[in-house]
């Protein structure tokens, strides 16, 4: 047993510091921060709840900043405002203590053929403690185009605030989240209530452009994603206005092109209109024989692919807190497909849709132009739910589309092709992980959430299920009218506030794990 | 009776002429000049045939100049070079003595809501001898879009010759015709002869922006247009590309907006695919009922105002000179919807045609984007032929898409209107206008023209024909070939000097009225 002074130990204990230096603050930190254990996780929560109520405004301010940054990655113009983005969100998790890495993905080709950079990805990692569970945290920091004549009431990029609701592109996709995500750890910090896990954070910049580059970069950087015990991504949307929800299933998406050609170029209607095949008409017809007026699709061996409804899966739809009458509203629709809340939820859900999106290469512009184009593209997509592999679905599809070109006998030539395929995602419901983050939303809310499924895609969901082999949530908190993607994007002030007290909450519960 | 010394008659006419000092230009001219009587035609076609051939380079560098003029009269931010192009026809005019004066025509709404001045017309006259007759030459300044990247082999603004033929846009719509217009009265002037004829000039520069404002302001400048024996339009093509012609017919043009409206904004496909009543899909169906496979127009009524082919009309076709391969294979085309000559060329002049161009609001870009528009319009237009009254089509079409939407049943807003419309033209073509026409190209290539028609539209043939009250008459210089409003756009060579030589014989042949 060696025997020291305390003087000989305060200057043995000087030394140890000033080699590790790191260690001072973590010693710092361990004794001022409150550590949550099973038993004052109520008492933590109430702390952190009520410093996200005194910080309010400041989150607001910090939520401006961050929409304030057009980061449109589909728009090469803007990549400086996608890289100021992720730079921004580098800046934020570094003042809390997260390290930080930032992960070039190459070289994305522009459809001019010219090459442009990649927006990075930032991997960060707080907290390395094997006696915790580890977190992944995913969003992404890039958002849709946007432009005030579109039909925004507000300049895009500048958040304005009323009736209580922020608007501005990217409030709710996906920048009021990941915001939220910094406010609530902040909120820990600044309590000096210890983190009762290890999180990562993986923030990608182009998801709003099919996330080039980010799955490549998770496979390489495989050490990043090990040792994950669970995945949450906030990135989605309650099913209603009132109620909060766990999101367990994606609907696929497999996207296809019809390219009819004709003559070799454009011709003027007036000097060849009636004596030319015109590929318009080809392709218009052939896009017009794709679904019926409801929109069933009416593609043979499609629907004999999705699984079927069993008694327990239609028990659930009942208690689900879905207003038919407010979504129909609040998308200013007339009708809608179906009339009962089960059959609406189901065709979003787990039935597949069929959606024309346009035709490239055709005329779109306002006004008049009297011109045959020679090359049309239609392009339409598929909405793919269990059990529909985008394999079968593509033959099926593919096929398909070369029959009617038989039956239509134009001479003009005829391909299709499928341009990208996803595929759909279902997890449990009943695992553990879902379990945390309805104890974190009945703390917040007082209720429990309807476990829901979401009729879009969100691929590096089933990405990152892969890589780290354990459970993803989704765990939204934006309302289902934010109109993400579209013209007045918005999310409410206390959809933003209680979401950042969900996600404290969440963290503290998952510590009960 | 006054008698005065040869003396006092020089100060008299010295002080005469410093009162009028025009008088002695025309003094001069007159004592210079060659008149071009009917006895001496041959000599003076013979001396500016010469002088054309002698100038051929300088010819080609002058359409260069012009061709260098990206004056596109469809895109705002290229007026000021529409502009540059109307001064610098200005100039070479006021060069050969033309009158000119700039038309304004007031300001153009753009789609954006802001106004721009529409570029001006330029008017000019030459010659006002009441014993002489009075030419009207129309032309317009400006040109269609041209980038190279929508499929040029050359920069589309650089005049390049190659194998025969000037490569650029605008070289043979409409500035191949107008600088032949140039060359040809510079040719007079240089071998110092007389112009048998008055001449007027109207050209715009709008004229593939829907000649926006001119009509009104040949209507408001009635003044100009009075006296007016004749009017001359080289705006249009040969049928082939050996046999000069002259066309005495157009169709017209019915163009039609099928708006159809869903939901208050664009929906996320993966949100709400499946649940709504999509606009794209109703707009493809309605577009998909209005033709056959083979372009056959499927709007009964249609064909009954199409006035029937006599005897006399079909015995036209057969000694034309058009070569169905060759139109066939110059496009590209694997089948024309019909087999015979006669069939193809009635289809094109004589026969209604129905194209569809394109579908405003839908997704029009290259890859894939996942959106359901909320408001589409599709655009399709009709050709017109004699006796389709634009009214009755009208009438004709929008109560057939009304009809149409009835049965489709959609809960989503339809509506139709006509976007324009512009009468047909069927003019005489045994008139003497079009006899002395026929000399013109006699005497430049030996052989009598056909009597063509056009499958396109030229709106202000009509105008001119109702303001002028008289004959107007098509006298192209450009082959069939020249692929106008097309990528690679050219004139050739033999083209642009023979139509030069045309056009100078014709203002000779047209003393002979």
């Amino acid at each position: 047993m060696i025997v020291i002074s305390r003087a000989r130990a305060g200057v043995l204990f000087s030394r140890f510091i000033k080699l590790h230096p790191f260690l001072l603050t973590t010693f710092i930190n361990r004794s001022l921060y409150c550590e949550v254990t099973a038993g004052n996780m109520d008492a933590a929560y109430k702390k952190i709840e009520k410093h996200i109520d005194e910080h309010k405004n400041m989150y607001i301010e910090r939520l401006r900043e961050a929409v304030a940054i057009p980061s449109v990655s589909g728009e090469p113009e803007r990549r400086r405002d996608v890289i100021k983005m992720v730079n921004w969100m580098k800046t934020h998790l570094e003042r809390l203590g997260v390290k930080t890495e930032l992960i070039q993905l190459g070289k994305q080709t522009l459809p001019d053929g010219n090459k442009l950079d990649i927006a990075p990805a930032l991997f960060g990692t707080l907290g390395n403690d094997p006696k915790k569970k580890t977190l992944l945290i995913y969003g992404h920091l890039d958002v849709q185009p946007a432009y005030k004549e579109d039909g925004w009431n507000t300049e895009p990029f500048q958040l304005v605030e009323k009736d209580g609701k922020l608007f501005g592109r990217g409030s709710t996709d996906d920048k009021g989240p990941n915001v939220a995500w910094i406010n609530a750890l902040e909120a820990f910090k600044e309590t000096q209530t210890e983190l009762p896990i290890n999180i990562k954070f993986c923030f990608e910049a182009m998801e709003e452009s099919g996330s080039e580059g980010l799955e490549e970069a998770l496979r390489t950087h495989s050490d990043f994603l090990k040792g994950i015990d669970f995945t949450c991504i906030s990135d989605n949307y309650w099913l209603g206005r009132n109620k909060p929800c766990l999101t367990y299933g994606l609907r696929g998406l497999a996207y296809y092109a019809v390219e009819i050609s004709g003559c070799k170029q454009d011709l003027h209607s007036g000097v060849f209109g009636g004596t030319v095949f015109e590929p318009m008409n080809d392709v218009i017809w052939i896009l017009s024989q794709l679904t019926d007026l409801n929109g069933t699709i009416r593609i043979p061996q499609i629907y004999e692919l999705v699984r079927p409804v069993t008694d327990e899966e239609r028990n659930l739809y009942a208690p689900i807190d879905f207003d038919v009458d407010y979504y129909k509203n609040s998308i200013g629709a007339v009708n809608l497909t179906q009339k009962a809340k089960a059959d609406i939820l189901m065709n979003v859900w787990r039935n597949p849709s069929l959606s024309i999106h346009g035709i490239e290469g055709a005329y779109s512009g306002p006004g008049g132009k009297t011109i045959i184009p020679c090359k049309v593209t239609g392009k339409f997509s598929i909405r793919l739910v269990p059990d529909m592999l985008p394999e079968k679905v593509n033959k099926i599809v593919i096929d398909h589309l070369s029959k009617l070109w038989k039956t239509r006998g134009s001479p003009n030539t005829m391909r299709a092709y499928n341009m990208s395929s996803g595929m759909y995602w279902l997890s449990d419901y009943k695992h553990p992980h879902f379990k945390a983050g309805a104890r974190a939303i009945k703390r917040v809310f007082g209720m429990e959430p309807d476990y829901t499924r979401e009729g879009g895609s969100i691929p590096i969901t089933l990405t990152f299920e892969e890589l780290t082999k354990n459970n993803v949530m989704l765990l939204p908190i934006g309302a289902c009218d934010d109109m993400a993607h579209s013209q007045n994007e918005k999310i409410n002030v206390e959809n933003y506030i209680k979401g950042t007290k969900t996600l404290a909450a969440y963290l503290i519960e998952l510590s009960d794990q």
